[in-house]
């Protein structure tokens, strides 16, 4: 089996899951299903059922209750199963998402037994900023670049959701330090220096994300990292339209010139623009995320998508789990089984040798991480 | 064969179809085919042929020149014999669309043997109350809420238009009383009090479609009635990126906490779009409605699409059938067979069980349109 | 073998094209790969080696480097046998894009064994009147249409690439004489007389475009011409959102009463917006252009979604090929082996008689195009 590198995970959940909290992270929406409904009948919870199953020693498509049963059964057991069994060769983490209710990525690496990095998300280093004086909007825009610059010391890579923030239609000018210190100034103005609580300083505001991008991208280019994009897919914050990645074609474009991978996450429904993007502009690279997870028994069909027009090089492997280690089984899965199963048609029809799909597999499975994200040790 | 409940369907025409007009009612653009060109030579005209030639007792893929006559021959009884054949166990008929043209819930319900109910147009009834009094702007707001809500008494719902009358990307904030009352005085005032011609009061103000929409939507929760939304593939009054439902969000967003199923029809060629809201949004409910017509013998693909990311228990049934008994029934067989082709490949394929892919079944048939449209009887 | 019309192509590279030109040339970027891979990695690549390697003698999948030796080995009888083995009818060139690099019409019906006919490029007739007299706004927009006039005394149809200018999403008012007058001043003001560079001359004003688009469609309407659009899929000027053809629905709509046919083209991904279009406005046809030689061993699937809405007589069959033989040879067999190959799914399935495919088959490689465009001889 072949290594898999996720470069695009969070952590999961080390606790027992209780049946309602497994079904509220089984969907992106955040609301429990409506009366009379589950989360399970949906095509995640089937494909759960149908492969994280037999890892937990049931049949396929036993039931729920089973599952969960069996699952609680098993306590920390079942993840380290999950963790393990997906078959990474590493995972690079996204800690800015409610990481307090998941593990962090050295827990997540003991239990996978796989190599950890950390991706630094950008707009949280700024709300974390921002909440350290939340009265003090003083050289806030300083404040953030240095609080970036000393995180991504550590990391492998920085990642923006400006696509929930705003959506992906700002002005791509960098915006002046004049505009910036405004801007921040509004923000914190309306909270009295000692009131504001941390939860309320959530970064929207157009100008002060275009700061935040500008800042990591120059970051970014600097220390040899590569930007994630959040793209598709995604929760209730999100309005889809604005979170198609064509739609930030201006700042991919404005920069063009600098040797900063921007890598789109997810995208589905819009898998197929992010190819036309990753096939135009040589610093584009995506990934499915988790499309490939939700889309269940369907998701071969978004995979196929996602090879039509992009070229080999530039399609990324990851799970985007986040909350139930399931998410990371299940994606290797999806990813393993659905790529070969283009890929060997591709053989048969006569359109590809054996060789040249081995060379897409292990491209997608870690060759094309490999190239772009720095192999430098922490601290260095 | 399971009985289909088809939520959004409107009248047929009784009388006999004179070549010209069938083809005008094949397509939804409604001008003629291009010289030299006919509107058989498409995927619906092509799917009529095979599908319901053998209805009117016909070989299969039997010419269009046959097929017309043999339906002129057999009379009323080739619409019975489609509508009866179909299968249906109700129907939910939109009777707000040139309704002149077409029977009345009654004559279908008796022509196909099944129980009907009304969906009221909202705009509909807006243009209705104003060209009672076509000269007078007074209190139009608040005579369009009552006769809404008059209307509303003996239906199972609401549907809006407003993706044809402006697009979804409207303001989501409810307008004030002073705003529509200038609105509705702007829009009234060109025309002289007699003069005005009921057709040319075409709702199209975006406040007062704000006003429209959360009318409905305030009646959809006081009466327990879900609300319907045109997406997606329509005629020529539309510009169809500005009828993808995403592009509804905020909407969605501002009546989240209300309990009002919102049922977007149709959606196709945003109908991932569409599974997508349905996945997030716990009120959101969409289905095909017309597209699994129109795309003929490709039909499959869009319903599999469909099938992505859309919880079981969030897709509905509709044949969105207008004018030709022919739409009624192909509707549900497309829809029978297309949704037994995808589920049988998911068990085949060990993704799904018999019983997983019945309960699907079931719930699509009916099973959803029955727990979210209410049961009361006529009156009640 | 049905010959095919090749509505929409351009002049390919006769001399021998060296390894990294040959690459530039694979690619619509026109960027170099990134550092480490290469254009060949892509859907393209493959497509080249599996289809046009045979034609160079070479195994099937032979490799680049083979396939390049042995192409600049057999010189101009590579680019011989690839027109040739295309089996096309006639083929209309647009000749304003990079023509210097390339070969004419004449060249190319030459070495193709057909019959050509030029497409004029209407932005590029606009630019070539502008630098004649590059400090002088005068009468522009009129010397313009006077330009234009005589260019398409000769041509087949006119091509706009307004959505690579400014997008779609243009006001469709035709502007008045004293804006497009007031326009054209600003537009040449900042240059001097002697100095200004014709490279610079680039025409994205709004004002500008738009009488471009009115004339062109005035012009399309008294002689008889197609208008073409370039619509999704191209370089890196483009933003792809605002290049689907929806967004042009005002256009489509303000020009509906004339008998000018509208023809998007590629559109990918939004091939099946251009379906819709073509489904509901008399006028609209589309292509698949390039669309189907990037998307290589997945292209079928975009054929079959293109054939999901769209009539019949409204899909027309182009490589839009640029620059490499190779692409023209591609376009043809990509087209006829995968419109077989859905076409005989339907067959198989019942859904279409053989002559009902054989009909299809034929209106698309050139029925629907000798429909459209003018039969009259140069000169004419």
């Amino acid at each position: 089996m072949q290594p898999l590198l996720d470069h695009h995970v969070h952590g999961v959940v080390l606790d027992t899951v209780e049946p309602d909290r497994f079904e509220l992270l089984m969907n992106e929406g955040g609301s429990p299903a409506p009366p009379g409904t589950s989360h399970w009948e949906a095509p995640l919870g089937w494909a759960i059922r149908r492969w994280c199953a037999p890892v937990l020693d049931l049949d396929p498509l036993s039931g729920p209750d089973d599952y969960l049963s069996r699952r609680a059964e098993l306590g920390l057991e079942a993840s380290r199963r999950l963790l393990g069994g997906a078959g990474l060769s590493a995972a690079y983490l996204d800690t800015g998402h409610r990481s307090g209710e998941v593990c962090d990525p050295a827990q997540f690496g003991r239990l996978a037994g796989v190599r950890t990095r950390e991706v630094v998300r950008v707009e949280a280093v700024f709300e974390a900023v921002a909440a350290q004086q939340p009265g003090d909007a003083t050289g806030l825009g300083e404040r953030f670049a240095a609080a970036l610059h000393e995180r991504a010391r550590e990391a492998v890579g920085l990642k923006s959701i400006v696509a929930y923030r705003h959506g992906f239609d700002l002005d791509p000018a960098p915006p002046s330090a004049r505009d910036v210190a405004a801007a921040a100034a509004a923000w914190l103005a309306p909270r009295g220096r000692a009131t504001a609580p941390p939860s309320g300083l959530r970064l929207q505001d157009p100008v002060l994300l275009r700061h935040a991008l500008w800042t990591a991208a120059d970051l970014a280019r600097e220390q040899g990292l590569p930007l994630q994009l959040h793209a598709g897919f995604g929760d209730a914050d999100l309005d889809l339209h604005r979170a198609d990645p064509v739609v930030f074609t201006p700042w991919v474009r404005a920069w063009s010139a600098w040797p900063v991978p921007l890598v789109f996450l997810h995208c589905y429904p819009y898998h197929r623009q992010a190819g036309y993007l990753a096939s135009i502009w040589p610093q584009v690279y995506f990934d499915l995320g988790a499309a490939l997870n939700h889309t269940g028994a369907q998701a071969g069909t978004v995979l196929a998508e996602a090879l039509e027009l992009t070229p080999f090089t530039k399609l990324l492997y990851s799970s985007d789990a986040f909350g139930l280690a399931e998410l990371v089984y299940l994606g290797a899965v999806q990813h393993r089984r659905l790529l070969t199963r283009v890929l060997d048609g591709w053989v048969a029809a006569g359109e590809a040798t054996a060789a040249d799909t081995e060379r897409i597999r292990a491209l997608v499975a870690a060759g094309n991480a490999g190239r772009i994200y720095p192999t430098r040790t922490p601290g260095g």
